[in-house]
Formats: C-alpha cells, sequence, structure tokens
C-alpha cells in the first residue's frame, strides 16, 4: 500500500497510532512545564512544492517563520523562540542571506527569535522551522460546542488567487493583482487574535490547506456538526476583482484556497469582538461533519499525498 | 561568492551576525524559564547524504533520534520532547511503518517522547527532527580551562569504517565487520554520561564530523589550545581489525571520522570516573588551535560545503 491510497491525513493517524501518542494532531503540542503551557510546533517550505527558486528569498523566510506563528497563535499562544532546519544546493552566499533577513524581519515582527538550527547540503531548498510558544491556556481544535458561532478572520482565498497570478509571471500587475499574490509570499500570522482566541475561543485551527478540509479537523475532534452558510463567508474586494476578470467563482477560492493563514474558530456569539476583523460564516450543532447550505461539505483542501 | 566558498561553518558564522544571535553555534541553545535551564536543537537525515533507500528504515529512525539527543546530552541535558518533520516521496506505507517503529524505539530508550511532526511531499527522504532537553547546568563549547584533561568517550573512528563496509554491499560479512556496521547505523547517544558531563564537564560538544574538526570548535570557542597524543586516541580491536584487512591507518579513522556520537570533553583530571569509559587523549593549555603530537592539526572531518 502506497502513502497516495491513504493520503496524508491516513498516514498521521496510523503514525499517531505507532507513537501511541495523545498530543499530536492539533496545530501545536501543548507540554507543561511548572504549571504553565509551552507549545512545540514545526512547519516547513520545500522547493517546487511550496515555492519556486525565483521567489524573492526574503519572502520565503518571512513566510516560513508566518506559517510557524499561525500555528501557535491557533493555539491560542505566543511565539517564542525557533529553530531553522535549512538544506541547500551549492547557491549564492547571497541567496541564503537574503532568506535570513527574512527570516529576521519576520521574527523581529512577531516579537521571536532564532536560537539555532542546522545546515545541510541537498538538491533542492528545504526550509524547516521549529517554533516553541507559551499559551496562558491551549486552545485545540476539540473544544468546540453546539451553540457557539463558527468565525473566521479575515478573507478567504486570497492566496490561491495570488499564486495562480504569480504562475502566469505576467510582465506587468494591476494593483490589485499584486496585493493578491503578496498574499501568497508574505502572509501575515494573525497575532493581533492571541488575546482573544486565548481567552474566548473554544477551538481554533488556521487555515492552512483551505476552508473546506480544515473545518473537517475541528468537526471530527470536537465532533460536532459544524453548519456554515455560503454568503457568509468573506471575500476580499481583490479576490472579487480577480474571479470577475477570469470568470471564476469566489466562494470556490475561499473553500479550497490553501495558505490563506487565517483563523478558523468557534465560541458563544457574546464573545464576538468588533475591534477584529472577523465574521460569523455558521454554526457548531449537535452531530457530525461540515455542511454548506445544508449539504454535506467534501474537503477540498490540499492533501500532500492524495492522488 | 558560493557557499562552497566559504564552506558550513563560514555560512553559519554569517547568519549568526544576520540574526545578531549570541546563542547560535553551539549544540543546543539554552533558554531559561523560570530559572531552570531547557534546552532546543535540531539535526536532521537526507538520503544520499546520510543515508540510502536501502539501509534498514528502523535504523534511520533510531538514528535521527539518536543524533539529537547526542547534542543534548553534550551540553549536560536530557532529552524530553521531539518533534519530526518528514519531507518523503510516495512510499509504500511499510517503509514509513518501519522509520516510525525504529523512533518510537529510540525515544523509549531515551526516555524522551515524540510530541508532534509535520508531513510533506518530496522526491528525497528527508527527516528533520527538533527537540528539547532539560539540564541541571547548561555545557557550552566554550568553558575548557587551561590545566583541564582532554577525554573522549568510547572508541573513535568505528563509524567511518562501518560506513565504508556499508557501501561495499558485500554479501558476506565477518562478526567485527557487522559490529563497525551497527556503530555507523545505529549509534546510541551517550546518555550514561548525562551526570558526569552536567556536573564536572567544562567544554564539551559531541563528536558528529571528526575529531580533527570537532576539537577546533572547542579550542575556538574557548579560546584555548588542545594538545593531543595520537597514542591516546581510543581505538576499538574491530576497528583494528578492519585497519589490518585493508591496509588502512586507524588513527586517521579516528582523526576525520565522523558519526562516531561520542562525547569530547574537558574538566580537571581529579573528575576522572573510572565507571565510564572515558579516555584521557590530552591536555588544554593556554594559546590556540589544536596540536597533534606538537604538530598543528587540519580538520579533516566533514563539512557539507567545502569542496
Amino acid at each position: 500500500m502506497r502513502i497516495s491510497q491513504i493520503g496524508e491525513f491516513g498516514l498521521i493517524e496510523r503514525l499517531k497510532n505507532i507513537l501511541s501518542s495523545q498530543l499530536i494532531g492539533d496545530d501545536t503540542a501543548p507540554i507543561q512545564i511548572d504549571s504553565k503551557t509551552f507549545l512545540l510546533t514545526t512547519d516547513s517550505m520545500i522547493e517546487d512544492r511550496h515555492f519556486k527558486r525565483f521567489y524573492p528569498p526574503q519572502a520565503i523566510g518571512w513566510k516560513v517563520i508566518s506559517i510557524n506563528v499561525s500555528d501557535v497563535v491557533s493555539s491560542g499562544g505566543t511565539p517564542l523562540y525557533a529553530l531553522v532546519s535549512l538544506a541547500l544546493p551549492d547557491l549564492e552566499v547571497s541567496y541564503v542571506d537574503a532568506l535570513y533577513s527574512g527570516i529576521k524581519t519576520a521574527c523581529e515582527f512577531y516579537g521571536c527569535q532564532v536560537v539555532g538550527g542546522n545546515l545541510a547540503k541537498s538538491e533542492k531548498i528545504s526550509i524547516d522551522v521549529f517554533m516553541m510558544g507559551k499559551a496562558e491556556r491551549f486552545v485545540s481544535r476539540a473544544g468546540a460546542r453546539p451553540g457557539d458561532k463558527l468565525y473566521v478572520s479575515g478573507t478567504l482565498g486570497d492566496a490561491k488567487a495570488g499564486l495562480e497570478l504569480l504562475l502566469f509571471e505576467k510582465k506587468h500587475y494591476e494593483e490589485f493583482e499584486l496585493k493578491l499574490i503578496e498574499r501568497h509570499t508574505r502572509p501575515t500570522a494573525r497575532i493581533d487574535y492571541i488575546k482573544h482566541i486565548s481567552k474566548y475561543a473554544n477551538a481554533c485551527i488556521d487555515l492552512s490547506d483551505g476552508l473546506s478540509s480544515d473545518a473537517w479537523h475541528i468537526s471530527n475532534m470536537s465532533r460536532v456538526r459544524l453548519s456554515i452558510k455560503k454568503d457568509k463567508i468573506p471575500i476580499s474586494q481583490e479576490l472579487y476583482l480577480f474571479c470577475k476578470k477570469h470568470g471564476k467563482d469566489p466562494t470556490q477560492y475561499a473553500l479550497s484556497g490553501g495558505e490563506d493563514y487565517q483563523l478558523l474558530f468557534t465560541h458563544p456569539k457574546d464573545r464576538y469582538n468588533p475591534f477584529l476583523d472577523m465574521t460569523i460564516i455558521g454554526d457548531v450543532e449537535e452531530g457530525t461533519g461540515v455542511y454548506l447550505n445544508g449539504e454535506l461539505m467534501h474537503p477540498e483542501g490540499f492533501d500532500h499525498f492524495k492522488l
């Protein structure tokens, strides 16, 4: 049996069983030190999987830190320390300098620091970041309660449109197109939500694979039904313009588009915070599964291995 | 300028400067939480760099945990938690099962646990492990004092001979050859030294690149001269047999052979512990550089990038 036959998530379940660990399977692993909660997580970016060689290396450095911070934030935590494990070919030193200046800029922005790492030679560039954070309270994917509202931060689908635009490799991009590209190459982890998530969220996940996939993780782990209303899903002006120009359906981008690094979370309606860009997109109910306007929603997001 | 022109260690120096971090450059990064010291480190194994596809995957899993534990031990610490970031092609699931059973066996042996990880698809197998440990006292590479004796644990050069034997891909191996191969494929981090290092060592490093390279890190960071006596370097019976059979010089294997994962450390002579397999190989003196029988010793160990 090949990995592609069971998919990324099938393989994760299998490895969880081999390791007989309860901690594996959330955005971060919470560990206790003297009654304080610390979070450990890792995420990687691999050439030709997550980025192309022609991408600006500063942006890659920024992004690889951001996607790890995003996991820490979705668990209700603040990032503290990072380690960077870098495998790369015999490149120009200036490329690595630029990559690390992106890493440094991101760490300064998020208030964390790189304390170590590792270097190895390989044919393609691969960057693994390990991050340690701290949380007042660990927010898992498993705590959603019937009666909660389902929320997302920001707008969805922008990064997918940005990736498509980037791969066109056009000579000239319009203003709104550049904004979408920036959403793909330079996502910002939602550290402005840390206090809100940490205080009020019953469950949270960051949207890395796409809403239609990631919502299932909350549904499965919390053993609840999520009912999403299609017309409530927040779409940016830029994505509307993109979809109009190319005859595409913006909702499709919002559902299947990965790498937005927005937050999907649940809590009672009275915890709504009007100072954050949060939108109610549905309800948490008794039951199982994820439904869109009453119809079962199939995961269309990214799976590294599924054919 | 290409990375190969400045080498792995030139690049590390450069990245330290970009990040302006004092913590980078030791076997682990020590972090303080409530006056307790925790250690963070990462090390990786990449297909065709550190192992071949035909190696038993259990052994690869064992080794990738061991090389991280070795870094924690050389800093005087005990391993606690690990994260495993795995990039791999669409392999048989049984391969990944076996890899993880090796990881699990190692974690049980060393008393640590895998709490999370990440999966991505790539052309070659690459395993990054991140490890967190705890130390009563952080032992760095920088604390060696003139007057200290220089010690190593175990015997040196075995892993290099084992690698060569493995690559012969012979049909039949003799008993002593199998032992050498095991030293390469299944090294054991010296957790039996944790208390000794933590209590008594002024400086310590684990021998991953080879004595002739790794000794320089202690010399440079401690600003001392290391004088090594050639005939004191401990050589195993198996390596003697191997060298006799193939007309090789065992000292050469001990100096340039990487991946022994033995410990090189310094402390006063009266801290010698006869219950451990430690050998005095030389002296720590005022001055700079590493000397072998009075002659300056050039690093011949492994550099990922130097041509």
